[in-house]
């Protein structure tokens, strides 16, 4: 692949499955279509040493004009950059997560887990936009979300190195993983990973390149602080680049190991977390681990996500712009029947 | 979703990654364009209501007319009928098969196996065709087959029946389940599923409609044996309907519990077993682990796929004709570097 070029790309709810794409300005404000040549963002992927330059081209024209003629940016017009995709793959490379999750779980840190990345394949086959509400039949399952940084894949060859696997990232994104955490413990004790406790994941609007990022993409990881709000009340901020285990290189070279991953693989990293106590939380059970060990009783813990509620995630740049657009979303309740 | 309509479909190597949509005739010897309205597979269940109608309705007339003007069909031009799709979900839903498997990985058969399926989140960026290769790069990583049929569904709502999930199934397929042996236990062990262990699965050429299996499809089952080769030599004709204890319906409802499924979704039943040791194995291992029941000494034992052997998996109706075409696939050795 040619060195990344400088993007910023969202798509469109217009009625189609896969949406529209939409190039989107360096301040997040304004918007045109890609166009007919390029009408989702998977064709852009198909072809993606073609087609990328191009519109990297027509976005430097735009900007030189000021974005005239463009129109403004509704998060709330968007799907998930990908609305659908070939392949979601997650790792778990924040140690703290794993050291959090597991004393919750009350089970040992997973062999090897700083040997080789820890992965689980996830379903792509719905994904949610940054507006979309989280829907649950249950409360009882203990909706959770957790803020991550993914990845979007141009094809990579089996048996890649890491560094290969670098030069196949095309895109950056924010998504919250949800997670059903009542049904978790019952799943994985058969042994063959998550199904129904993970349900859609949901995307912030803008899928960046690396180059967008600038300094802020370093050593294959984003180097940025993630906010991260339940009912408009902070949980938490840690550092995507902190105490990372594996970067999305090494990830995506461990993902490659015994198959070729195809344009559009989706990966991510993990549940943002920090060690430091003063960064809080991306997730609500790493939040009540916290408290259990700083002697909160339970009935004071951080609850889950109920009917009505609502999750933000958001990262911003040094100068203070959003860097995705924001996921804000509610959760609802469908009980059956 | 109205009843089902009759139809054979295929995918063919257009130099696309979708490939083009083949309408084939009952007998398999001819196929046509499906034409430029339905381009591809995905794009069929994309609008199955609309557009599988009047596809059965050309077949019809096609097949009135003997498939005059038709090409003739070759199962060395096609591709997987979806050569990428959005999810490929997985269970075990073969009694014999977990008795059989959780003996080899001296382990007991996961906590509530009749109770729920036992499913698992596969990768479905890249399915291979029928005559494609199986590639790995080391023997040592005890390269297996798996026999299964398997499910393509159109949308399915979150929270669905096991009455109203048999109403999403639009096509049935045959597919080999390939499995890296040697990396299961290592990858089972973290607790997080199957991901390095499992690569790309290979499918049959044709797609079939519910309604053209006719009596053979019985209970959201296909009601037929399953023919496995290797080398040329039998490992097993296990039929599909026996010992199973739960239906595709049953499946699908499952994986429905607590996220809708997207149309062009492929669920599969497992590896295909029975407990008579008359019918053979449709996975290696199991036919291993009878030898080792039987007192065979290790040397002596069934290998696991080398470099240039074949493998060959077929469904034949009761009048001997071909359902799917055969997958009929050689296996390749690429060690990296």
């Amino acid at each position: 692949m040619s060195a990344s070029p400088e993007l910023r790309l969202a798509t469109r709810r217009n009625g189609h499955r896969d949406g529209e794409l939409m190039l989107v300005s360096p301040d997040a404000r304004h918007w045109i279509a890609a166009g007919s040549d390029v009408p989702t963002l998977q064709t852009l992927l198909d072809d993606w040493d073609r087609l990328a330059p191009a519109l990297e081209r027509r976005c430097h024209t735009l900007h030189g004009h000021g974005w005239a003629g463009a129109q403004d940016f509704d998060a709330a017009q968007c799907m998930a950059p990908l609305p659908r995709a070939y392949q979601w793959a997650d790792a778990s490379v924040y140690r703290n997560h794993a050291r959090l999750m597991y004393q919750w779980r009350k089970e040992p840190i997973p062999p090897g887990y700083e040997t080789a990345p820890l992965v689980y394949q996830g379903g792509s086959d719905v994904l949610l936009g940054p507006r979309d509400p989280i829907v649950a039949t249950d409360e009882a399952h203990q909706i959770d979300l957790e803020a991550e940084i993914g990845v979007i894949t141009t094809d990579v060859p089996m048996g890649c190195t890491a560094q290969q696997a670098r030069s196949c990232i095309a895109l950056v994104v924010l998504l919250n993983d949800v997670s059903l955490r009542g049904l978790i413990p019952g799943e994985l004790a058969k042994g063959f990973g998550f199904y129904q406790s993970k349900p859609a994941s949901s995307f912030a609007p803008i899928a960046v390149t690396p180059a967008a990022l600038g300094s802020h993409w370093t050593g294959a990881m984003l180097d940025l602080p993630v906010t991260v709000q339940v009912n408009g009340h902070r949980l938490g901020e840690p550092h995507a680049n902190t105490e990372v285990i594996f970067d999305f290189g090494q990830i995506i070279a461990h993902l490659a190991r015994t198959r070729g991953l195809c344009a559009g693989s989706i990966i991510g990293a993990g549940t943002i977390s920090n060690a430091s106590a003063a960064a809080g939380s991306a997730c609500i059970t790493e939040a009540r681990v916290r408290q259990i060990l700083d002697g909160v009783p339970e009935e004071q813990l951080c609850p889950y996500l109920r009917d009505g509620d609502t999750v933000r995630m958001e990262v911003c740049d040094a100068q203070g712009r959003t860097v995705f657009g924001a996921i804000d979303q509610p959760v609802r309740i469908d009980a059956p029947g």
